[in-house]
């Protein structure tokens, strides 16, 4: 498989990771939650299926195409790891959805970086939220969900708060 | 459409006609050019495509994945208004196929380029070679073939050297 083979199934898995979820969060009221815009896609796609929720986006530095920047009360800029704690005040226990890609290829810093982010985003889903996320978040307080049809496991995480 | 969508669309026909131009190339012998190495991922789909044909490729300044960098032999590295012309002594009537796709959203440079790409590409091309673009290329010289299913037309250009 090529690495163009291999970046379409990448990105048709989150595509379908996320649409998956949107239906899943149909029933639970709250704001969304994408941690990392880098060029802006996923958000893009973010609004298109909850164009009635606020989507906050943590971004170190927004690099993004001009039409897919959030506007700045929803962005959350810095550092996650110092921008969820501090954003704990407004979203503590209110998300109903967080999408996590790391975007990289590295994995063993993407696997440190997923462990990190954790415990700054437990706290911030309200109970029944999904999480989305290209690396495995197991552990107390997430309930590992099936994948849609046609994501192989491994390559998206699915979970629900509990 | 969102933008992760309609980046996928893209992705999706840029396959569809690298592999649909691989069968029609299948009995003319020849290298392969590919117009703009990018982040190599186009590269690395020719070179599983074409596993025994010359992949020569055309880059300003490579920065592409380590693992798809060309042999120093087969990159042109520099302007292609420049490379181009200088490769005719080599390359002059001998490509089985080229490929290219500006890989930007500005659509009016990418025609230009395309315009201006067209005249140092053709006296590269053998007869009967593909020429496969993501900006259309027409005029004398160059017949257009039909894209293969599920390419919309204007998404892409394949045309048969004539």
């Amino acid at each position: 498989m090529s690495r163009l083979d291999s970046f379409i199934r990448r990105l048709e898995a989150q595509r379908a990771v996320l649409n998956h979820a949107a239906a899943l969060i149909a029933d639970i009221d709250g704001p969304i939650i994408e941690l990392g815009l880098g060029n802006g896609r996923t958000y893009d796609h973010l609004r298109e299926l909850f164009p009635a929720r606020e989507i906050f986006v943590c971004e170190r530095r927004v690099a993004a195409h001009p039409d897919c920047i959030p506007p700045d009360h929803l962005l959350l800029l810095g550092d996650m790891f110092e921008t969820l704690p501090a954003a704990r005040g407004r979203l503590q226990g209110r998300l109903a959805l967080a999408h996590f890609d790391a975007g990289t290829g590295d994995a063993v810093g993407n696997l440190r970086l997923a462990a990190g982010l954790r415990p700054l985003i437990l706290p911030l889903l309200r109970d029944g939220a999904v999480l989305a996320t290209q690396q495995a978040m197991d552990g107390e307080g997430l309930t590992p969900l099936p994948l849609p049809a046609g994501v192989p496991d491994g390559r998206y995480y699915l979970y629900r708060r509990s």
